[in-house]
């Protein structure tokens, strides 16, 4: 390995960031130099927060670690990576389902850009269940989510519903 | 992340090395400063190398990749990634069953030592059928194992059998 | 276990009810001193039958059970439970596909609600591929659903198309 | 068996062919005296490509293979396999999401139709990741899809982007 | 349902009892009016603990749970359930690997005595990645197995090792 | 296609064959013109049924159906096949774990021989738990085996127990 700082991006389209999210970044922010968390979104769903919202609430969420940014991007992921040299994507996997779809898109931009490299962290058990979607559904009928979302997307859903 | 250089483990059987484990040591060497690929006995099994054979193997078919050494261990790998001071355990996936067999082995690890993360790579699709097992039931039948494992073990094995 | 009747929810869309729906309903209805059906609506898909509708369909198509009644809810089914002051909630399993999802909502609600229990039957091996979109599939082109949904609802489905 | 030649249905919405595809499609025409490649659409997506316009890149794929023809169909799978006395339903496995899907339509058309038998075969590792909606979404990014599809699709999604 | 109280098998190899098992045990306690955890003994295995000291841990760990009872069997397990007069089987879910084994049985035990009923628990997020095995294992090599089992199986396996 | 007549090897130990295999072979023997169950010994496990008694039950249990015949190899299954000058083998498929073993083979057999194919069919439901483990498990304790085998292997099985 050369001397280059490591840098891996962490893409998703966090509408929420979730306490499962962070905990894949946080522990990916021990192993790489830097990474940044990147916004890619489905054109396919509306989301509950605009693109700005959701930056600003990864920015502050993450603000206790210094090597981790946040931004986003229209284009296709590796892409971006190559055009930020980073040197891995980093996804986390909480079950079989991710698995085969993580895996069907591993292949895909190993085919599209081979210097890449795609490594996983499994969730940690008590953040199985956990997504943004599901948030989402126990928010909308006022249930707690507090022990799901970091504090300040707590206060953002309040605002939403 | 402090300047200390990254350290992982990629711990297996290796009885013995195979092309598939080839592939992700190398790609754990482009993200991770220094891989010790370190074999970890199953009792249970009679291996069809010794432990000093399959260094040898595994130093040999690594012998390009300058950040990467062999070793072994007879205790917990856990105990053994600490005592190594290493950031991260290094693992390859190639299928559902894997992937539940690694799930539990990497649960129970975090809870013994929370310290240690464990990150995954997607073995190549080319490779996503092979395993030593596989390998040794293969060259039993003396079919041809040449494009299965490096050419360092082609040889090893012809001995063998 | 006090002197308590135990109750179990069945919740589901049920649109409409199956037979695989009323293998684990009467199984259910041996366990549990009584067990109600109900339909929890899932708001992004235009249903078949109204709510209504699907509730007379069940009434009609468990009426051999006396201990299983029908309702339905707008709201969080453990919410829902809670409020009957239910035991457990009643599903049944057909796939893998059917594993995650349920384990992922189990894990949900066991955090919203740590008292209620979910239990699990295996559905049937002669109704693991059965679901009410693929009788609804099969009813579009006109083919016999007959073996498929109680006679109650072959009756009603002849109706919507 | 009888001196019949043996007939197989390969279905699907081919929208548009991949690679994946023909690798099965030549595959199965090695077992089978005939195969109809036929397109039975999913009327929930709006496709890329009319029907015509698949029929036509499905013809032109496999125009070195004297034993496939293609046709489309309105009609339920089965009902068309027995209208044109087909044997088998031919279906390329890919991955477990795919395993369960098609164990649920293979019961079901079992139920609807016991004479018509599915037979399946495992696409080849190198397009296991491949489909044509992965193909339609690298496509909206300019990415090259050249390995990916046959050459006569390479222009044909040239044109539609 | 009569008024006959409901009596569940919890069967198992429990060498040892974990806090797993207790988990599902006790829930099961709630849903039940009594529960017999029944030791069946898989003849390939050499077990850790004797049959006798596997019912006494069972006994010690379940005593708060007054309407939990241990018992062993050399039979077959709907046999021994038929004759307990119990009206179901109840076991816990882990992962996928045990659900489709489960399933097998279940499906087998249902042909053989079709009046007994399995039902499953999804064992708790923080001990899915816990077995007997893996308790025997990490013991082996001295680890701390202390939030793993019962205290009282603690003390019994630091006798043994 | 040419006019050579189709042939498929249904490879497996059958130890002893079950009505799972029985439904495999049989569909199996309308797809293709010649089926050969071949018996491969899986060296590791003591055999209840020596190779001939195999043979000779299969024989039995296929003696109404003309075009399939029985054998045995010590060898590699796709050496086998070529020298039979087989167009393909043919496998059941009960279950998600059996999907990702045959997958593995099938790659395995590709690599190694790649102009033999590997077909599958989905096992009937109502024989997705069947297996020749399991009947012999169950056969141990004296229970009815009637339902699960041919009826020359009931008698087959009385007198090995």
């Amino acid at each position: 390995m050369n001397n280059k700082k490591t840098l891996a991006i962490c893409p998703g389209s966090f509408d929420p960031i979730t306490n499962g999210h962070l905990d894949i970044i946080s522990r990916g922010a021990k192993i790489f130099d830097e990474v940044i968390v990147a916004i890619f979104d489905n054109h396919s769903k509306a989301p509950l927060f605009t693109e700005e919202e959701r930056i600003d609430l990864i920015s502050k969420a993450t603000a206790h670690l210094p090597n981790v940014k946040a931004d986003s991007s229209n284009g296709l992921l590796v892409d971006y990576a190559k055009a930020q040299d980073a040197d891995a994507i980093l996804r986390g996997l909480r079950a079989i389902s991710d698995f085969e779809y993580e895996m069907q898109i591993t292949s895909m931009n190993k085919k599209l850009e081979p210097d890449i490299e795609t490594i996983f962290m499994m969730t940690n058990n008590q953040y199985s269940f956990l997504s943004s979607s599901i948030v989402k559904e126990v928010a909308k009928y006022d249930a707690n989510v507090e022990c799901l979302v970091p504090e300040v997307v707590v206060e953002a859903i309040r605002k939403k519903f």
